[in-house]
């Protein structure tokens, strides 16, 4: 049972974007932002930042997150049987030694932002990672730190019918997570060396 | 060293923040609508959000974000320390029953979203919490174990002079986090490693 009085028969997150539609916004948006979008300096795509994310809810034992995340990535790498691989033991799956590299990186920041080494970041490098797949990675490895916390901590609710709530997975493939986009806000530029 | 190429002499967050504004401007979206606003349904003021924050930040030992946060959270509630207090060991600060109750419900997510137990919940409600206060405790904590591992993950710097960087406390509680513009803080002398 919850442990805030969330809307009945609702499952996980969803119950969470009708309970606080505010927060969701927000979420949804960085979700949409980080997971859905191909990011001009990264080699990333949404199939392998989505692995990422099932990962690290798998390494967090976040059904809900788990589960749902798998279907979006096996739904846009078209390819159910490296997501299991990458679940049951990433170094032994089918995952690119790029992939590898950086869901190294990812289960280091699941378990501390610190715990994050030179090494790990050099060696995914090595296999082409960009530096913008490593801030995605490291990012992505966090976002997921708070949803699964977000889901797990107010203990939602799973649903029952598995299969119908796979099915979502190749409908936000398509199209996403978030409804209206929170306002974007302007800031201010800044010279970079 | 940061571990991708952030902008020189800009600590933690702001150095994220000129790397990559799109992802900061839903970051700080975030934290304002949870941590800045004072909703309705809660009884928890922007001080006591911090408080948590900053608690949450120190067991993640996040330099950067537990400085800032119990800046602002010192600034909030004109009090250094029942925040040093917290941080230290909350059960014998001079925080409020209340408090002390959402503290441990933020120290179970910190750990892990399904450490958190139905017995620290009703503690809490008896002690005074609404939902809406156990449901955001849940939330910053989760946004927290995002914040630090994305500051951390990546290897931010942290600034020599802790000073001006704490001065920023009351600066952040009186304007928040958003902007526009995104708050810059100009830091001289920073450690490199």
């Amino acid at each position: 049972m919850p442990h805030v009085s969330l809307p009945p028969n609702k499952p996980g997150m969803v119950a969470l974007s009708i309970y606080r539609p505010d927060v969701y916004s927000r979420l949804g948006s960085l979700a949409d932002l980080i997971l859905h979008e191909q990011h001009p300096d990264s080699t990333l795509t949404p199939g392998d930042r989505e692995l990422v994310a099932s990962y690290v809810s798998s390494l967090n034992n976040c059904a809900y997150c788990q589960t749902i995340h798998s279907a979006v990535a096996a739904a846009h790498l078209s390819n159910v049987k490296i997501v299991e691989g990458v679940i049951f033991e990433y170094e032994s799956s089918d995952a690119s030694p790029k992939m590898k590299a950086l869901l190294k990186i990812a289960g280091m920041v699941q378990k501390s932002g610190r715990a994050v080494t030179t090494e790990a970041v050099e060696s995914a490098k090595k296999e082409g990672a960009t530096e913008m797949d490593i801030h995605d990675t490291v990012l992505i490895a966090a976002m997921f730190s708070m949803f699964n916390r977000y889901v797990d901590g107010l203990a939602t609710e799973m649903p029952v019918d598995l299969d119908a709530f796979v099915e979502r997975g190749p409908v936000i493939a398509e199209k996403g997570y978030a409804g209206p986009p929170v306002p974007v806000i302007v800031v201010e530029k800044v010279e970079v060396k």
